[in-house]
């Protein structure tokens, strides 16, 4: 045995490491990103600004130009937000601030992979609540265990908690009464992670004047179409801000993604077109989907949902990969026999309903 | 106060920002940075491949293509290296998995400061000891200190220690022998930082097999002129390298990143070309320092020098700024009264000559 394993940390050993499907597929539908990369004319715009800069010197490390842009688009002023690699970085810069060793996270689940992950890696004890599965409005939904989730609040304790909102793998939005009972009865940081904002605009980052512990997440990498180029955002009270500059990568994002996101928010038309497009296949799918036998699908303010089988998912999961449709299998607590899958292109959406019902009747 | 701000963690509060100097500049010399941006004609190349790929899609996480090109550079197999975000991005990981809370790392200092940095946020215990500045061969040399260093070794512990080989802000390699002395004596995971390899060619990259718990850092922010892009990487013993999987940001280098990275790699001639003129100029620039009165130059097997004066250095340092040359101060026992400059073109060594040899006469 190599005489150094002996010294990996035995939280981090256990861990997996993510390794995302690499299934060759002609339809990938597994990760929630956009169908559509990015207009020409932008990828354009990028490049000549790029033959303009110098790849050799280092680039802002506070990301001044694009917190200026973002400053319009979201509402706020500069210094309350924070530019990172992906929301992924926002999220374990976060934790590595405000949790770490001997302190709690509580995580209602399921939820994105990342938060455990990386509160793990901060050292920090998670605190996990299942999510209730309850008939609202004749729907089921996916929602907050309120009185579980309080059922941890000391003194001072839990440090952090984290609310997908929309939650990810679920698809919808908690109840807002939920979520501000549960924020008013906490003093720690809350993460609101906001990746999927766009797709039904509720939103916590104009409420941090009221509520100055919430951290709102955002991304560019769903609506925005640049899930390569690793960018994504923390709308905070400065002083939550001023803490993620002393935990994070010196220089976190590079030149290029910087000059992409700032060109990419010049272009809002195309992505306001996007969303509406990508908004409306959304819900032509759900309708589609629901006259399908066999199969749940939970309401969805995403550009994904979450869908519960009859037949074993694992079999539904071959058979679409066999059809060149690639999905996302997930696992944990409810998730015995879900798969997950975005919005695709209305092509897409037409193929991927068809292999459904053939799947599902045969 | 923000009630969220209580809980920021008390060792992350007393941090310090890394905010580096925004100083207005004509010649910047400040950051070891490569003088000279990529060729154009690759730049090209860059775009035309990026034109073919999807910015809509999460690129590969394993950067698969980028460890290809690099195993035939270093000459190891591609499963014993990984691929991060910078340099930076390798230190941390490296902490994270092997340091963190309750463990114990070494860095003898004066040391690139991410050592210290990610070490405290892992949640490591930081053990500093100081370099010993000592006459070798009639030239002040700064060496590692290693009975000093022994001291702290106890029955598995320090769980990791750095090595920065040639060391940053210094500019020279350690003994051989200390460093083997050490390296035999530890069962830890020692870092070998070699971010400025090509300037001096020693390695520690050939000798995993004898020294499996050695981890080789390297970047393409120095030599290969790609700092605004952020790649660096660890060669390590495969078993090591499976750990940094576990810990990373699930999707850490950026598409265009990748891509250029690539690129560099099949333009070696130029990279080595501009090696070749760096070190000439560094060696150049050396003899006409060594020709100033009131200046230490200690020896460099980098493309930076670090520099004792004999007037007081934040005068030297303004006086040289206000002739438009940006240089680095750094802070620390021992760095009381020094500069650190990289080597730039011909041209901007001559300026630097002359403006330190006019200012130190004054």
């Amino acid at each position: 045995m190599n005489p150094g394993l002996k010294f990996v940390r035995q939280d981090i050993l256990g861990l997996e490491p993510y390794k995302p499907s690499k299934e060759a597929c002609s339809i990938k539908l597994d990760a929630n990103e956009s169908p559509y990369d990015i207009p020409q004319e932008v990828k354009e715009r990028i490049w000549q600004r790029l033959k303009r800069e110098k790849i050799n010197f280092y680039y802002d490390p506070s990301c001044d130009e694009l917190r200026e842009e973002l400053s319009k688009y979201v509402g706020v002023k500069p210094v309350q937000i924070f530019v990172g690699s992906g929301s992924d970085e926002i999220i374990s810069d976060l934790l590595f601030a405000f949790a770490g060793p001997g302190r709690d996270v509580i995580i209602p689940v399921p939820a994105f992979s990342s938060y455990e992950i990386f509160a793990t890696v901060s050292g920090a004890n998670v605190i996990k609540v299942p999510l209730l599965l309850e008939k609202q409005n004749e729907a089921w939904r996916w929602d907050l265990d309120v009185e579980g989730i309080k059922k941890h609040f000391k003194k001072d304790e839990p440090q952090m908690m984290f609310l997908c909102y929309p939650n990810n793998p679920t698809g919808d939005y908690f109840s807002e009464e939920k979520i501000l009972d549960l924020i008013e009865s906490f003093n720690g940081i809350v993460a609101v992670d906001e990746a999927y904002f766009e797709f039904g605009r509720k939103t916590f980052a104009n409420r941090l004047s009221k509520y100055p512990n919430v951290t709102v997440i955002r991304t560019f990498s769903k609506i925005f179409s640049m899930a390569g180029l690793r960018v994504g955002y923390a709308i905070a009270d400065e002083t939550i801000i001023e803490q993620l500059y002393k935990v994070k990568l010196p220089y976190n994002v590079t030149l290029f993604s910087q000059i992409a996101a700032v060109e990419i928010l010049k272009n809002l038309d195309w992505v306001e077109a996007l969303r509406d497009e990508l908004v409306k296949s959304r819900d032509e799918l759900k309708a589609e989907l629901d006259r399908v036998p066999g199969i749940i699908v939970y309401p969805s303010n995403t550009n994904f949902f979450l869908c519960e089988f009859e037949k074993p998912r694992d079999l539904v999961y071959e058979k679409l990969l066999e059809k060149g449709i690639l999905t996302r299998k997930l696992n944990g607590e409810k998730l015995k026999n879900v798969l997950r899958f975005c919005v695709g292109s209305p092509e897409q959406n037409n193929v991927l309903v068809d292999a459904l019902r053939q799947i599902l009747s045969e």
